[in-house]
């Protein structure tokens, strides 16, 4: 037995109370960007209920590509207008460099990795980074809030980050 | 008033019951890649309880550079083995083309957009597409397990993709 046995078997019970479907288009217009870190259960962090907001979440919760994609897709046929980033105390991107690791995996396995590994010192200042990306973006354009903050893994609380 | 302001006032409320801090690694030893679809509660429909499983997500829940960024991070500093997918019906991804996303983003701004946009026309073959980019990443290679589900949004129930 994996875990993964062990989620769908929870999975039948959240089906057996289930109603649906809701509509596709999120009903608060709202994207949310967070760090994957098991720890932020992010629809409760916010009271967020289903059907509300988009929820990207990657390493670091930082803006990457992808995120720019993501927002792109989010804001442009989904209708979203305001875009939540959350980054946390305690992450995993402050304890290495992007150097050191893509240099362990070079070493594994002969292959060093063409994308950068996004780790940061500052939690407050790739926050800001992350922020500036997103105003630097000719993709992303239709919000009308942009707020960033942390989350702090042992008070539960989130700090806004200001530019 | 924003909704990012009543979803702050939620935080409140969620911080005066808040018990932690976890630790970093899951628990669980689990990363999920899901949609960022506002209808998945990917907590709530796996049963995941905080700190057991990291959360990537995007629009589609395709595996991207960055999805790999991600789980090379997960698997590699933080020692998660299994890895579940989850795309769903009724997904935004279905109702439009690359080209024509890309189009629309070029004639308004005069930029057309380096990425891919990551639509596509099959959910259970996105699913496998998305199995199979793990399985030829050289970055991810530690999970003794990986997965791929549709959601149904109508009944909340997971169907499993087999490559």
């Amino acid at each position: 037995m994996t875990v993964t046995d062990d989620y769908l078997a929870n999975n039948d019970t959240y089906a057996s109370t289930f109603t649906g479907p809701l509509p596709l288009p999120p009903s608060k217009h709202v994207a949310v960007v967070a760090c994957m870190d098991a720890r932020l259960d992010v629809y409760r962090i916010l009271g967020i209920h289903e059907g509300e907001a988009h929820v990207i979440r990657n390493a670091g919760g930082v803006v990457t590509d992808d995120t720019i994609r993501s927002l792109a897709i989010s804001q442009r046929l989904l209708g979203t207008q305001e875009i939540i980033l959350i980054h946390h105390t305690d992450c995993g991107m402050l304890t290495f460099t992007d150097d050191d690791f893509k240099r362990a995996i070079q070493e594994e396995t002969g292959l060093k990795p063409p994308w950068a590994a996004e780790a940061f010192g500052d939690l407050a200042e790739d926050v800001r980074q992350s922020m500036r990306r997103i105003e630097g973006s000719p993709f992303v354009t239709k919000h009308a809030s942009l707020r960033g903050f942390v989350f702090d893994v042992a008070t539960g609380k989130l700090s806004e980050v200001t530019l």
